[in-house]
């Protein structure tokens, strides 16, 4: 089994590529936010950011670090040949699911200032308003480990330009990655 | 005062980003890792690989995360409006010459492949001929933090072409960086 391991920090565009890889090339995927978001629910009853730090933190803190990955590689069907996975953060997590398959990490990069700009475009619930509170979130980000992830990365897509442009180029990439011909306008 | 810190992992091809900044920019170029030669010349009389790695963690241990970033400091010639700083390996480091200018972080990054590839056929002293001992100096960076620094680049430039494109990739980038337009030969 082929497993892309998509990461990126807040605001890069992960999602986007874990979107085209679902809606383009038909691929199964797995969050593992799902893992925590379940969890959070369990034990504190609500998903807030705050709820679900906490939830993330007792579950690596107790069962290990890559315990997130573990919960999300016993949901993987196996019957799947290539499968993407969202919300790589750790080399722990990464080692977990080499355990199972050839993995390619595929990183979102954008800058700092382009982040913050998107997030608060967005304003999901926990999203920053402030640069302080973007900077707090990417450092709590990299306490993870996600940064080593990013610079382990097979693949880093530079996510600075619109987002039709950005999609094409994700296609492009899974195409590669996945050995399908891509032409201009079809993948 | 700008300074230009250049950031990658071992044998992604951050040395052309300096030397392009050099040569075709006429900008002055630190590295950090000169404070470290002279430290480990002073220290063990010898700048081996392994001396290099002992001298870099007592400075760092003794001193502070900064320490090298600091010496590195008082060695910028402050006449210069723009300079380039080779091997920022933290955020501790990046820290220390925001706090004398203006910074821009630009990450090289190239696939493990690639650069295990590249470092095997460099085959400086110190270059690792194993994969095993390319994963265990790979390690060593991202303990220092540079996995970090790479999340937070304001620019990443993806090397996995020929030297020669890369090249004019980075002039482009530096081009921008400056705001020095290039046209298609010249920069």
């Amino acid at each position: 089994m082929r497993i892309i391991l998509v990461t990126g920090m807040p605001g890069s565009g992960k999602t986007v590529v874990v979107e085209v890889a679902s809606r383009e090339f038909n691929l199964p995927r797995y969050s593992m936010g799902d893992v925590v978001r379940e969890e959070a629910l369990r034990i504190y009853g609500s998903m807030s950011a705050d709820t679900l730090l906490k939830t993330a933190k007792i579950l690596r803190d107790t069962y290990g670090l890559d315990y997130i990955a573990r919960k999300t590689v016993e949901r993987i069907n196996a019957s799947r040949s290539v499968v993407v996975i969202d919300g790589v953060r750790s080399l722990e997590e990464v080692e977990a699911f080499r355990r199972i398959g050839e993995t390619v990490i595929i990183a979102v990069h954008a800058s700092p200032k382009t982040r913050f700009e998107r997030l608060r475009r967005r304003g999901r619930l926990g999203d920053p308003v402030k640069w302080e509170d973007f900077v707090t979130r990417d450092l709590v980000e990299l306490s993870l480990g996600i940064g080593n992830v990013i610079a382990l990365a097979d693949i880093v897509v530079v996510n600075e330009k619109p987002l039709d442009e950005f999609v094409k180029e994700v296609k492009e990439v899974l195409g590669r990655v996945l050995g399908v011909a891509c032409d201009k306008d079809h993948c």
